[in-house]
C-alpha cells in the first residue's frame, strides 16, 4: 500500500481516525506512553522533593530516579495488571520496588497513595499537551491579526441570522475571530495546574507531621503549582481546565463554522488551502472540500459532552471517590487531544486561507442595494417615519426584483437627490467604527494599551 | 516486569487504561481493526449485492471480495493517508482497485459514496459489538434473577433518601435491579440497524434508476436491516443507538450505586467477589475496594456526554454534514466500549456477589424500631390521628435514645398490647407485596405471562 | 402597550421568552397548573382504582375524587409549602384530607408514596404534552410528504459538506426530512408511559400483600401502562421518554438547518413564509429571517444536555434517590416544552415553505457543470483512467474559470461526441433511484408496503 | 389551605417547584421582571452615555431615561408581541419610542441592534443574580471555616472509595471544602462581565466613525466591563460565565454527597438542621431526610447539562447566530437560578450542621484497628516484608472476626510490644499534616499567606 507523502505527526500515524482526531503536538501528550512517562516522572520528582526536605536520604532519591527509566515498563503489560485495582500506578509501584535494592524499597511512593502520582501526572500531562495546543492556538491568532490587518478596508457583507445585514470589512471577522482566540488563550494562560501529594487519606501522615513541606519542592520540581492542601476532592482544577479548553473548542468552532459558509459555493468569498488530494472525495472529481473547518467542527463538536463529564465528576465523595476519579484520565486525554486537533487543523485552514475580495465586492450587490437599507433610514434622519418609507421602498425592491435605488428614486416621499441615494447605498461609506475596532484587536492581541 | 496473571481479552491487554475501561468482548469490536474489517466486508458485500441484483458482473463480485482480505491493510497507514480528505475510506478505495485487475476496478465500490461504507461499517460495529455486550448485559440480569429468587424472603433496609424506610427483602431490590436490566436489554433488542447506499447524494446515480434494488440484497448480506432510503443526513439510527447505550448504561450505573452503598463498612450488607489482589490499595494493606460497581461507575459516568454529543450532532447539513458525522466515529466506538465495559464489569460483581443476610437482619434494628413506624400508624387506624402519636413516640425514641417500642408502650393514648406493639414492629409481617412483585419481575424475566 | 395581533396559545403569553420557546400545544401541559391538575387525578384515580381493586370503599374514593378538584389548589402556595421537604405533594396530601370527613382520611394517598404520584402525574404531563406534540411532529411529516410528492422532479443542487455534489431533485430531500421525522415519530409512539405505586419503599406494604391488584386499575383510569413492579429507582422510563424526544428535536434540527441554509441570500433556494412583521429586525429594515428555522435550532440546541441530564440522573440510590430523582421534574418538562416548541415553529415554516424551483435551475449552474463531473466519469467507462481524465478537467475548468463542457471538449483523450458531452452535463439525466426513494418514503409514511 | 409559616424568597413562592430549584436571591434576579428591568437598565444607560459621548442631546437622554420605567411594560405581552421576530428587544423598542416625543424618537435604541441589548441586559442579569449568589457560597465558606477552625483535632475515620482508609480529622475534611468553595468563588470573582454594543452587525455605522467612543461611558454606567470590540459572535463571555457557574456547583455538590453519605444512619457522624416538618415524608413517621443535600444535589445535577448546551452554542455564524444565541437567555437564566439555589440549601445545611464527634470516634473502630493497617507499616519499617506482615494480619482479623491488635499481638515475626501495637494502632497518633492543612485551608480563606 502506498500513498503520498504526508506530514504528520508520529502520534496521528498511529490509529485509522487519528488523521482528523489527532492531529497536531497535543495528541502524542496524551497517548499512553507520555502518561506513563509523566507518572514516573512524578515518583522521581517527589523522592527528590522528598530528599531536598531532608525527609528520604538522598541515596534513595537517587535510586528511585534512576529506576523511573520509561524504558523499563510497557502501557500494556502496566494496563493489564491494573485489572485487579483499576489503577496502573499500584503495579507500577510494585515495579518500581523491584528495580530499587531492597533497603531503599520504602523510600519508592513514600508516603503517597495512588492518586497523587495519577493526578500530579495528569496536570503534568495537561501541561505538556498545552504547550503544542497553545502554540497552535497562538498561530491561529497570529493569522486572524495578518488577516484583520491585511483586510482592513476590504468590504465584505455583514451577515446576521444568516442574512444580509449592512457591509462591514472582512478586517473586522478577522478582529472578531482574533479577539475571541486571544480570549480562548487568556483562560489556558490563567490555569494553576497543581501537584497532588495527600498520602492515603490527605493527611500524609506516614511522613508524622512533615509531609506538606514536600509541597513546594514538589511543585518546583515539575514546574506545576503548589496547592494549599491535597485535593483529592476537590476537582476544580480539573473543571478549570476542562472547562477552558472547552470555551477554547468553541471559540475554534466558531471560526470553522464561517469559513465553512464562506466556502460554499454560492458565496465563495474565502477557501481553504489547496494541495493534491486535499478536500477530494471517493465519488466527485470536482470536489474540494473544505477539509480544515470540517475537521475541527467534528473535533470541536465532542468537547462539550467532555465537557459535561468533567463537571458532572466532581462530586466525589469523602476522601476518594468511587468510579468519578477514574473517569477523569480518559475525559482529560481526549478533551486535550481534540481541542488540540481542532487547533491543529483550523491553523492550517487560517494560515492559508485565500480571501476573494472580488467575490466579497460583487456578494455585497447581491441583494440588490436592500444592504443599505439602514443607512438610508440614517440619512433620512433616523425617524419613525424614515424607516416606514425605506421599509415601504424594500418591500417595492423586494416584489418587484428592482434595486432599492430604483424604488427610492421612485418614492416621491423620499427627499433625496440621486447623489444623495447614491451616497446613501455606497457600503464603503457606511462602516462606522469597523477600523476602529480592528485596531482595538490588534492592539490587544499586541499587549498595547 | 512481573505480574499475577490476570483472564482478560485481547484488547483489555493493550492500554495504560484499558483494564478499567475496555473489558470485555466489546472493546476489541470497535478496535481499528475491526472498523477496517468491517469497512472491508462491506465493500465485499456491496460487489456481492450488485451482482446477485444483476449490476455487476459475478467476477468482479468475487475480484473485489478477494480483495477485501484484511490482512493487505493497515490501520496505520490508511489513517495517514485519510490526513488530506478526513476520510480513510478514500485511501482505502484506492488500495482496493490496486488489487483487482484494472479491467475490474470501476466495479470496487462500485456507485457507493465513502459515507455508504463508514455509515454501513459503524452499523456492522455496533451490531458485532452489541453481541457481547449484551450477553454480559444478560448475564447480570440472570445474576439478578438469582438473586431475586434466593433472597425473596432476606429482610433488608428499605432505604429513601438514604434513610430507613420500611422493611423490604433483598429479593426484592434485586427484582428491581433484574426489571431494570431487562428494560436495557429491551431497548438494545429494538434496535434497528440498517446498511447505507445511496451515492454521492443519495441518489445511486451511477446505477441508472437500479440502485436502490441493490439494497435488500446489502441487507441480507451483512445481516442489517434495508432503509426505505439513504440516511446521510437522517441520523436516527445513529441517535437511538446512542440513547439506548445510555439507557443501558444508566441501569448499570444504578445497581453499581447500590453495590457500593451496600458494601459500605458500616453498612456491609454485600461485598464484592474477592481475589488475591483484587480492590487492593497502594497504601493500606486492609483495603478491599468494590472495584467491580467503582470501574462500572467510572464507565458509566462517561456516557450520558458521549450521548448528548450524538444527539447534538444530528443537524447534519443538506446531504452530507461538515464535521458532525465525522464526529460519530469515535463517539459510537467511545459508546460501545464503556457500556461494554460496565456490563462486563458489573456482571463479576454481580455473579459472585456476597450478601450478608446476618448483617442484612442487624441493620434493620439500627433505627431501634423507627423503621416501622409506618406499620404502627396503619395498625393504630391509620388516620391522621394515628400518625400524630406515632410522630410524637418517634420524637421521644429519638431524643431520648430508647427504642420505639418503649416509646410506644409508654404513651397512654397508643391503644395497644405490647404482644400487638411486637407485631407491629416486627420487619416479616410488613412486606406486602414484596414477593408477588418479585414473582411478577421474575416472570416477566422468563417471558412467562 | 399595543402590539398587532398574534395567534398564540394561553401559555405562550405567559413570559418574556415564551414566544420561542414555549410555542404550541406541550408547553401548557408542563404549566404548574398542568402538573398540579395531573397529581390530583393520580390522586383521584388511585381512590377509584383502590375501590375496584375492594380495597377502599366506594364513599371514600367519591370522597377523594370530589377533594381532588383543582380550582381547591394554588401551585404558589403549594410550592411555598413544600419548602421543608422538597416536595409538593406531601402539602398537597395534608390539602386534601382536610378536604375529605374525618373518618375517610386515612384513604386520602392510600398506602402511597409521594414518589408514587409525582412520577405517575410525570407519566401523565408526558403523555398530555405528547399528544400535541405528536400532532404538530405529524404536521410537519405531512408537509413533507407534500413538498416530496409536489417536488419528486425538482432539480435541485446535491450539496455534501457544504459543496455541489451532484443534481438530486427536493423532492427527494423533502423525503429524507420526511422519513426522518417518520423515524422520530416512531420513536415517540413506541413509549410504554407506566403509572407508579410502591408506597413506602415499593413493598405497598400498608395494603397487606394485596396492594399491586391495584395496578392495573390505576393504569386503565389514567390510560397509562401496567409496570411488572415499581420503577422508584428503575429510571427506564424516564431515559426512554428524553431519549425519544432528544432523537425527534435532533430531526427538526435538522430540517431547520436545511432551512436556514437555503433561504441564504446567495442560495435563496426556498424561504419561510411572510407575514407582516415576520423576521423584522430592530435596525434594518430590508431584513426577512427565517425566523421559523432560527426559533427552532434555538429549541432544539438545548435538548441534547437535557437529555444528559435525564441520563445522568438514573443512578438513583436504594429505594429513592437524593436529589437526582427531583432533578428529573423540571428536565421532563423543558424537554417536552423546547420539543414541542420546536415542533410547532418547523411546522408553521414547513407548511408556508417557499420553494423557488428557478432558483433552483439556477444554481445547479453555478459551478459551471463541475457538478455532472462523475457522471461524465460513469459515461467515459468508470475506470480510474476516465476519473483521471475528468479530474484533469475539473482541474482545468477551474484554474481558467471556464465550463467543464469546454474542457472536455478541448481535452483530445474525451472520446465523447459534444452531443454526449451535452447528455453527460444534462441534471436531468443523472437522477437515479431519486424517485424510487421518494415513493419509497412516501409509501412508508403512508403505511402502505 | 393553611401552611405552617416559611420564610422564603419571594421568587420561591411563585412556583410548584420552585421551593427546591429556585431558593435564595438568584433566582428573583432571573425572572421576567428582571430581564425587562435589566433591557430598560441598558436602553437607558446607552442614551445616557451617547450624551456624554457627545452623540446625542442630553435631553434625549432624559427623555429615554424616563421612558425606561419597567412599570409602563409588561413582560406577558413584550413576549406576545415578540413572536414574529423571535425577540422582545423588538416591541420594546417600539413601545419605548411611543413614549418619546417624536422629535427624541430616533435617540432611542440609537444605533443599536436588538443584541446589544440583549446581550447587555443578559450581563447585567447575570452581575445581579451573582451578588447573592456570591454571598450564600461566601457564607457557605465561612461555614466550612468554622467547621474547620472547631473540629481541628475531631478524629473521624477517612473514607477512600467509600471504605475505611486511615484516620483524619473532620476539620480536616471541612477544609477541602472550604478550599473547594474558595475555588468555585474565585473563579466567578474573576469573571469580566463585559457591555454589548456593535449596531447592526459590529460596525456602529448609524453612529459614523465614533460609536466606540459610547463604550466606556456604557460600561461606566452599568458597572460592567468594555470590551475591546462587539462580542456579537465571541461567545467567550457566555462560556466563562457558564464555566464558572458549573465548577462552583460542581464544588457544592461534592460537599452535598458528603453531607448525605454523613448522614446516613448507619454512619451518623453529622445531621442537618432540624425543624418541624424537615425532611418529612408523607408516608413515614420518623423520617428525617438530609433535605439540604438532597435539594443541593437535585439543583446540581441540572448544572453540566446546561453548560454543555453553552458551549456548544458558542459556534454563531458570522455576525449573528440562527438560534445558538438566543437559546442563551433561558440556559443562562437556568445556570443562575440553579446554582444560586444550590448554594442557598447548602449554606442553610452546613451552617445548621449538628456533628456527632460521640460516633466519630465509635466509628473509627468499627473496622477493629484494620484502619490502623498503614501506621502499623510504617512502624514495622516501611519494607515490602512490613507490608507482607501487615497484610497477613489483616487478611487473619477479618477471617475471624478479631481484631488487628489481636491478630498483630499473635503474630510471631512481628516485632513490636503490646505498647508499641497500641501506639500504632491509636487513630490520634497518625494524622500526620492534617492540622498543618487546616491552618493553610484558613490562611488562605482569610487572604493572609
Amino acid at each position: 500500500m502506498t500513498f503520498p507523502e504526508v506530514t504528520m505527526t508520529s502520534s496521528a500515524r498511529r490509529g485509522l481516525f487519528s488523521g482528523m482526531f489527532a492531529r497536531g503536538g497535543a495528541a502524542p501528550e496524551v497517548s499512553d506512553a507520555a502518561w506513563l512517562a509523566a507518572m514516573l516522572d512524578v515518583e522521581a520528582a517527589l523522592a527528590t522533593a522528598q530528599a531536598k526536605a531532608d525527609l528520604v536520604p538522598w541515596e534513595a532519591a537517587a535510586a528511585v530516579w534512576e529506576a523511573c527509566a520509561p524504558e523499563h515498563f510497557s502501557p500494556a503489560e502496566l494496563g493489564h495488571a491494573a485489572v485487579p485495582t483499576g489503577n496502573p500506578v499500584i503495579p507500577l509501584v510494585a515495579a518500581l520496588r523491584e528495580r530499587v535494592k531492597p533497603e531503599l524499597r520504602r523510600f519508592v511512593h513514600y508516603g503517597a497513595t495512588s492518586q497523587d502520582i495519577n493526578d500530579t501526572a495528569s496536570m503534568l500531562v495537561a501541561a505538556r499537551a498545552l504547550a503544542p495546543l497553545t502554540a497552535d492556538l497562538s498561530a491561529c491568532a497570529d493569522a486572524c491579526a495578518r488577516l484583520a490587518a491585511e483586510h482592513r478596508d476590504t468590504l465584505v457583507t455583514g451577515r446576521t441570522i444568516l442574512q444580509h445585514a449592512v457591509p462591514i470589512t472582512f478586517g473586522l471577522k478577522a478582529a472578531g475571530w482574533l479577539s475571541a482566540v486571544d480570549h480562548g488563550l487568556a483562560g489556558l494562560a490563567g490555569l494553576r495546574l497543581p501537584v497532588q501529594y495527600g498520602g492515603a487519606a490527605g493527611t500524609l501522615a506516614v511522613l508524622g507531621g512533615r509531609g506538606h513541606e514536600v509541597l513546594p519542592h514538589l511543585a518546583a520540581e515539575l514546574g506545576l503549582a503548589e496547592p494549599a492542601l491535597p485535593w483529592h476532592t476537590d476537582r476544580t482544577p480539573i473543571a478549570r481546565l476542562a472547562c477552558a479548553l472547552g470555551t477554547a473548542a468553541g471559540v475554534l468552532g466558531k471560526i470553522a463554522t464561517d469559513v465553512k459558509l464562506l466556502a460554499q459555493p454560492e458565496v465563495a468569498e474565502a477557501a481553504e488551502p489547496s494541495a493534491p488530494g486535499r478536500g477530494g472525495s471517493s465519488a466527485m472529481p470536482h470536489k474540494r472540500n473544505p477539509v480544515g473547518a470540517m475537521s475541527a467542527l467534528a473535533c470541536v463538536q465532542r468537547v462539550p459532552g467532555l465537557v459535561a463529564t468533567a463537571l458532572s465528576g466532581m462530586l466525589h465523595e469523602h476522601e476518594r471517590a468511587t468510579g468519578l476519579w477514574q473517569a477523569e484520565w480518559e475525559t482529560l486525554s481526549d478533551l486535550l487531544r481534540l481541542t488540540g486537533s481542532a487547533a491543529s487543523w483550523l491553523r492550517e485552514a487560517l494560515e492559508g486561507l485565500t480571501v476573494d475580495t472580488a467575490r466579497m465586492r460583487a456578494n455585497l450587490g447581491a441583494t440588490r442595494g436592500l444592504l443599505m437599507a439602514e443607512h438610508v433610514v440614517v440619512k433620512l434622519g433616523g425617524t419613525p417615519q424614515a424607516r416606514a418609507l425605506v421599509d415601504a421602498a424594500c418591500a417595492r425592491a423586494a416584489d418587484e426584483g428592482g434595486s432599492l435605488r430604483e424604488a427610492l428614486l421612485a418614492a416621491p416621499q423620499v427627499d433625496l437627490t440621486p447623489g444623495e441615494v447614491d451616497a446613501a447605498l455606497d457600503p464603503a461609506g457606511y462602516l462606522g467604527s469597523a477600523e476602529a475596532f480592528v485596531d482595538r484587536a490588534l492592539r490587544a492581541h499586541r499587549g498595547t494599551p
